[in-house]
């Protein structure tokens, strides 16, 4: 039995993700089921009045068949009554993004190597959040963007622009080049992230994948290297994204 | 065939959470099972070490025997090649926090109906590295300490105190009784995180369930409000913990 790697990514569940898909990015939904005999609480109902707008079809039907979709990590997670079919997200082009006119400073994540997908998703979610640009993603060592990834972002992948690359030195060469400040979070860093500042300027902040951390190469790249300090092991990646992400954050607002 | 709940949060696995678990409270540990016929790194050669030292049990075998004492979601992941089994992690009495002496001012977290392993594991470790003093749940609506909870937190769980309560109004009321200053996260508030200042005083920061957010009980008991700035959806709960709690590092070291 053939069962092609896109079946994967090809199916979303969740109110919230259902909901945010179908509000941002309509034309991604092929087709959305609702479970068999289900009340339609506020949310539901929204999704079902979105779907008739858009002319997306409609099935009741019930849900269990999706599970074999969904990796065993998900299988617990219960539906919460819908699933849709969907287009994968669609990736950016880094030139068009790095060339569109932007009336304000632009932020932007680059991610080396983080390859869990429950980080992944928290980490575009707080993205969202803050209102950031972009993420960037090396094609290799970087996580799908699966059912997972698209479910602990809350349908945050469909606000936020994803960008994937064969090299990322040759990425931040080129954001270099543009007057872009590159910041690398790294362990071993003299300055804390609170000690830089992030106002007036487009930024890019690079994470590593735990224990392992920033390539060498990348590392050399960096115009600031930052730290969390911690009395413990190193933070996990998506905290960590956290709260240097809102530190920049916190900055802006109390110019 | 019995099998009692204790089963499940009696084994730990993987290499830091048994490291430091050893390290801390070698007590805990009943004995260790390495992966047979396993290369020892570093890090399972200073388990080793630790486990002659402290006269703990060691014993090779297969690991695979053990996946049926942890949960579906945990299923894929990889022992790193060491199980432990474990007594229960144990919780600190709240009378004999409150009037511990203390040189410096303390802080604590306060989770209001956090259900979810992973997401409570978190939370545990960013504690653990922001030097929390302890976090304090409920008996009823929170997620017990067992085997995703240790993993996720790294074994930040022997780093710092645990409090379990009957009552979390009480506990809050006895706080304020003590000087404590109670902060509530609130997505319905004026004031952001960053707009209080978190110096010079002992403090509580209280967070809710996702979509639920904090009982009006407590909310109403809160010294202060205060939301993160989001434009998206609200954060994930162990995000928001890891901004708010690094925001009150970063305040206190900047001083």
């Amino acid at each position: 039995m053939k069962k092609p790697y896109e079946s994967i990514t090809n199916y979303i569940y969740g109110k919230n993700t259902v909901f945010e898909t179908i509000c941002q990015n309509p034309k991604r939904i092929n087709k959305i089921y609702f479970s068999d005999g289900i009340n339609f609480d506020n949310k539901l109902k929204k999704i079902n009045e979105l779907a008739q707008k858009n002319s997306i079809l409609v099935q009741f039907t019930n849900l269990n068949k999706f599970y074999k979709y969904f990796s065993g990590a998900d299988k617990k997670i219960i539906f919460q009554g819908v699933v849709a079919s969907v287009s994968p997200v669609e990736y950016i082009d880094f030139d068009e993004f790095l060339n569109k006119k932007s009336n304000t400073y632009r932020k932007i994540v680059i991610l080396d190597g983080v390859e869990d997908p429950h980080n992944f998703g928290a980490i575009i979610r707080t993205l969202a959040a803050a209102s950031f640009d972009a993420v960037i993603i090396p094609k290799h060592r970087s996580c799908p963007i699966n059912s997972t990834v698209e479910k602990t972002s809350c349908g945050a992948v469909n606000h936020i622009c994803i960008i994937k690359t064969n090299s990322l030195p040759s990425i931040v060469d080129t954001l270099k080049k543009n007057n872009w400040w590159i910041i690398a979070a790294d362990g071993q860093s003299k300055d804390n992230y609170f000690d830089i500042s992030y106002k007036d300027m487009n930024f890019a902040i690079i994470l590593g994948a735990e224990g392992e951390g920033i390539s060498k190469t990348l590392l050399n790249k960096a115009d600031f290297k930052i730290k969390i300090p911690s009395n413990f092991e190193s933070l996990n990646v998506s905290a960590a994204c956290a709260i240097i992400v809102y530190e920049s954050i916190r900055q802006i607002h109390q110019m």
